[in-house]
């Protein structure tokens, strides 16, 4: 820790103002980011203020500024040099969320270009990086020039993020996993958006998970989120748009890293289970029109095979081989039907925490993943199943994890008699400014 | 930090038990002070576990487990080798309160034992221990054998409380005053409580200062923290009452280490201000009444000489000399009125800011404080004062230090046209079981 003396304000009076309820003046905002970053606030102070903001909450143009605070901690991206409009996507997180991997190249095929960084999974919810890395060759890591590059000749990339973007939400983040300070509104928002503005996009459409797989539980919470991230955004000056979507019960069929990879390419392909063909076509069609391509036909593009061309590129140009086999995982096993009726509960939460133990995610993040290992599911709610039918299967490297698999999906949906049971509706609602 | 494995809790719940609320249950209150204690809970999650107790509060009996749980993380003085009754006095802090001085000898000389461990003074209130040490040989350090020894000889002790002594709410305290989390009622009654407690005393008399110079401003914040603090020590069975007591202007007519130790002895020779005096007395009486000593005259003790007899012994006991000369500071600034009219007001935390400016207090715990520094007051509200006369006297060390004593005092006396105006009590309430 540097000298405080030279320091223009003092952790103590900024924590104090949240705690009686105040107001952070702008300054104050300014610089407890910055301090925090070079280490002269302390870890101890930072919690002590994430959970201040977390019990009395932020003024909307206090956590602006807060927002812009964490983006000046590092640098922007400079898309200038990109020759399409920039638009991109951001989700929540959820089970069996493959959607950027069609989305990407289909929004690309139609004309935009699409600056996707993403990250690595971590619990329940799988991450897109992951995904990816279990295609043969394929690498996350790309430089600015490189990932500029790709833009203009490919149109749609996915890489991961450098070190050097908000790197005060980085420790932040860090900083709230530990302290219980994860769930506070303004701070999830604020960590979000910062990063994605940071990125440059010129709009940005967020995908807010509602339900048990998701870390908003209820339509209300998930509603202040959306509104929150949507208001930072426009603040500054990104168009940005959110819709509310279903997260109670696993999206597609496959929950695990190669597993969502091959789904996607049955997407692309023009195939693929409807769930997440509605899901890509509506968030396609909010980014084309963010990015003022309002009149393209998302739908076309994906049966066509335009979407698929782009994906091919894409794959290829980071060094993945898009014909490769996928890796499978060693072990299977099959759950059965234990009763006949109507499947109509398939629980995102219990799938997510199967798909966890079975290798695909990880507890820490240094942890490996394992590639092949997840869930396949072979009915969705709304399906007639018969007792002894298969349900899903489990696939693993290793068959001692089947039996904690197993105990997470124990209770984790139903099989009932109704018969006028319909599907709720994937897209709840639409957030924009 | 040690394996976390092997841990029956972990932080987060805890944390966020109070996040949301709820009661922490017993058995992790134990835990989380122990683990604190022994570094596995770090500090960013115990501030961010204040900043939740500060903001969500605790129930009575979380808190009395909180204390206990604090208590046991050290040992507790066995006093069962003493043969009087034990009885003990905590001052929540203010300027000029050189009560425990006369106090503990007074106590004494009336049949009690008391044991009474101090601190040294932070910021604009003064230590017990500092102001004795500015007597030549004294000192602040026993042995636990030592300590039994002279309460039953001398039957006052006065001295520092050993690192064994509640440790968990040294670094509680430490973590506290840099994260904005001091303010907090269960925790500022449970730190006290805590060492207290550990103490072994069979009685206790808290003065909790309500003021402009003590730590609660109201007497709605004094009133809950002595309540809370006499429920803490009947819970754990110590015979537990509370006074409140008036902090807006400065006990006596000096703030300053040896200047207090003057006044104390003024006081033990039957004479001093009788405010001090006053307390001085009525605090005697709340200590002997909790030792089963109702019936003793404190008055009495003083005006006769038997409490300066315990005085002289407590200090020759402890290595210090009675009757040395007491350190005086190299200069002096006199302080002029700058009207005509009653004294209405002299503002406590002023005359406590400026005497720490002269030198008498310390600003980081090791700072060295001066002997000899202080403010002498030369009027007390309610007395009639004339342009241009004497209103204190600044003691110093540096002459450079005058300044800035005198910019603490701007503002902080009013002098007024009242006849009628009169001194609000000192005593303004009692709070007991």
């Amino acid at each position: 820790m540097s000298s405080s003396r030279a320091e223009p304000f003092d952790a103590i009076s900024v924590i104090s103002t949240k705690r009686d309820r105040g107001r952070i003046p702008d300054e104050q905002i300014d610089w407890v980011i910055d301090a925090y970053t070079r280490g002269v606030v302390a870890d101890e102070q930072m919690s002590a203020l994430a959970m201040a903001i977390l019990l009395n909450g932020m003024a909307p143009d206090e956590l602006a500024r807060w927002t812009r605070a964490m983006i000046a901690s590092g640098e922007r991206l400079d898309l200038s040099g990109v020759r399409r409009p920039t638009t991109d996507k951001h989700s929540t997180g959820g089970v069996g969320d493959k959607i950027t991997l069609p989305l990407a190249p289909l929004v690309a095929a139609l004309g935009a270009a699409v600056p996707q960084l993403s990250g690595r999974g971590l619990g329940h919810t799988g991450g897109t990086l992951d995904k990816l890395e279990s295609i043969p060759g394929w690498r996350a890591n790309l430089s600015n020039a490189e990932f500029v590059a790709q833009l203009n000749s490919v149109g749609a990339v996915i890489c991961a993020a450098g070190d050097e973007l908000a790197p005060a939400d980085r420790k932040l983040y860090a900083l709230r996993d530990v302290t219980g300070t994860v769930e506070a509104i303004p701070l999830i928002a604020s960590s979000i958006m910062s990063k994605k503005i940071a990125e440059g996009s010129a709009a940005l459409v967020l995908d807010v998970k509602v339900g048990t797989g998701a870390f908003m539980k209820t339509p209300e919470d998930a509603r202040r989120l959306a509104e929150t991230m949507v208001e930072l955004g426009t603040a500054a000056g990104t168009h940005t748009v959110a819709l509310l979507t279903d997260m109670n019960t696993p999206l597609g069929l496959t929950a695990g890293n190669a597993l969502e990879v091959a789904e996607a390419v049955e997407v692309l392909a023009g195939g693929g289970p409807p769930d997440v063909v509605e899901l890509t076509v509506a968030l396609a069609a909010e980014m084309l029109a963010g990015a003022g391509i309002p009149d393209a036909d998302p739908a076309a593009a994906l049966a066509d095979g335009r979407a698929m061309d782009v994906w091919r590129a894409m794959i290829a140009a980071q060094g993945g081989d898009p014909d490769a086999a996928l890796p499978v995982a060693r072990d299977k096993h099959v759950l059965t039907a234990p009763a006949t009726g109507v499947l109509t509960r398939l629980d995102a939460y219990a799938v997510g925490v199967a798909a966890w133990r079975l290798g695909a995610g990880r507890a820490r993040k240094e942890d490996p993943v394992s590639a092949g290992a997840g869930v396949v599911l072979l009915a969705k709610p709304g399906e007639q199943v018969r007792a002894g039918q298969p349900l899903m299967e489990l696939h693993a490297d290793d068959p001692d994890r089947f039996a904690r698999a197993l105990e997470a999906l124990d209770g984790g949906f139903d099989i009932g008699e109704q018969a006028g049971w319909s599907t709720p509706p994937l897209v709840i609602e639409r957030v924009s400014a």
